[in-house]
């Protein structure tokens, strides 16, 4: 029986792994969230295959807590997305990435020390590239000069665990997460724009200029590249960059297809700079050739698409 | 009137930047030091243009009167290179290296937020880079997965001080340091080698099979790349290489020459592994250009002279 634990399950990209998990492995899945943005309706109820707990992995009180709940149990894989996700917040406040994203990781290690892991899987970000302008950016790309403190304190996250896999056989996945997404949504622009609009559906205010052009991947075709990525790399630190394989979406053609889609005449307001916050990457030019040398076929062939049913799948969420 | 700000100030390296500002500049020093492998016995008495207190930059009751002794005054450039130097302790208990580098790195720059600081320069290592065979090296190589905490919590420093100087207009520099020798020694290989021949000169014991090659570099030297390197380089964030043009001298080589230096009938006792502990990088092959289109020229041209000079001054300081 193989025991998984996921960090941050009760998010957005944690109850989606859970019900892949859950349809497609016999796993015994532990799950733990601190529910700051994750919900407990997302998941499952607890049942023989699945255990949820609430428990805050920078907390040193609910970590004693975890320690007991998995007492003498070896853990085969521990899947790490649990971290502090609203850029902005912690572009202001730098405690919120360096406790909910970085002290959260070298707790949950520290933790997990002696239950001989076989894998680590790791929640990370383009946002560890920093700026590049339009140079493709590949996994051996270099330098990291993150310009966000939500990706510097995931690319110190993936420093302390590839020097803890060192001494170790744990295998360890760094996955480089583009946009994502799908319900259930919890932040980011799609969730911004349909609130927005929830308020007050005669006008739709944008930050930036619209002109920023982003990737973005449905959800579901994430966790697929996941999954395939861990089964197919065999490194003992292996990195995946996963974006969809065009060139991304501009603000201003999600803003006119969220407008199209919720369905009302609402005016489009633009903000006058270039990146829509400090810390926004304006231009970005991810190289997945490694993930599409893996046989990944995603679902949803473009960053448009994938807008396009999240919107649908939004607007019926927060209705 | 320029003040600047070391930490690290009464260690090895902190006390020779010192000794050049003192002789090269009219900048007021403000130095501080956690005294746990430096001494202040390494560095001048405070003067007019010198003073020295004992902060622990990890510590907030420390940092509490750190913040007193700077209120009012605006700070020109820190020098950062207070951080756990003991690699193996750290390999041991990564709390060692997750405190005294990485999060004294967090507290300093927190407290430092509104001294409209010009420069940050941070003494980081080529232990970021982690293990990449003999692939010359440069500034821009990738992927940065570090084997050991030492070179994982100088990466996160980076990162954390790269998304810290995206909201401002502070300089970064970044010098990725080799091996250094020199006085005063507190720590390193020859450190070792003279205290364990102090101890008893019939032998000397090695770890590892000394045929790791590694580069030095002489003390004098490391500074003025820092200096040169500061004053050329020009972009927001600047990471610079340092290290000797030769591909470095073997620990055979070096306990060959201690042996020969100290003058007595000593037995070398070598062990086993390729590498002398878990987390030291047996292969590394540093590309210096950039450091070399400063035109900076080095005092000792190599490794070998390099640990020479350092050897004859290590000795007659441990006697």
């Amino acid at each position: 029986m193989k025991y998984i634990l996921i960090t941050g399950a009760a998010g957005f990209i944690g109850s989606n792994l859970i019900k892949y998990f859950l349809k497609h492995t016999n796993y015994q899945i532990i799950a733990i969230d601190n529910l700051s943005l994750g919900q407990e309706k997302y998941l499952p109820k607890n049942n023989g295959r699945f255990i949820f707990k609430k428990i805050d992995i920078s907390s040193q009180k609910d970590l004693k807590i975890l320690e007991i709940c998995l007492k003498d149990k070896e853990i085969y894989s521990l899947w790490h997305l649990a971290a502090n996700s609203d850029i902005p917040a912690g572009v202001k406040d730098s405690y919120l990435d360096f406790k909910n994203t970085f002290l959260g990781t070298y707790e949950i290690i520290k933790l997990l020390k002696n239950k001989n892991l076989k894998q680590i899987h790791f929640a990370s970000s383009s946002a560890v590239y920093g700026n590049h302008d339009s140079k493709k950016i590949n996994e051996n790309s270099g330098p990291l000069l993150p310009i966000s403190n939500y990706g510097a304190f995931k690319l110190a996250s993936e420093s302390f665990l590839s020097s803890f896999v060192e001494e170790t056989n744990t295998k360890l996945y760094i996955y480089r997460f583009p946009n994502v997404v799908g319900t259930p949504s919890t932040h980011g622009i799609l969730f911004d724009f349909i609130s927005r609009l929830n308020y007050d559906s005669t006008f739709l205010k944008v930050k930036g200029n619209g002109n920023q052009r982003k990737q973005y991947l449905y959800v579901d075709d994430l966790i697929t590249a996941m999954i395939i990525g861990s089964s197919s790399l065999n490194e003992h630190r292996n990195i995946l960059n996963i974006g969809p394989s065009d060139n991304g979406i501009t603000v201003k053609e999600i803003a006119e297809l969220t407008i199209q889609e919720y369905g009302k005449k609402s005016e489009i307001i633009y903000g006058k700079t270039i990146a829509g916050w400090k810390g926004d990457i304006p231009k970005f030019n991810y190289d997945i050739s490694k993930l599409k040398s893996l046989d990944w076929v995603p679902i949803y062939k473009s960053s448009y698409d994938a807008i396009k049913v999240a919107l649908k799948e939004i607007i019926y969420q927060l209705s």
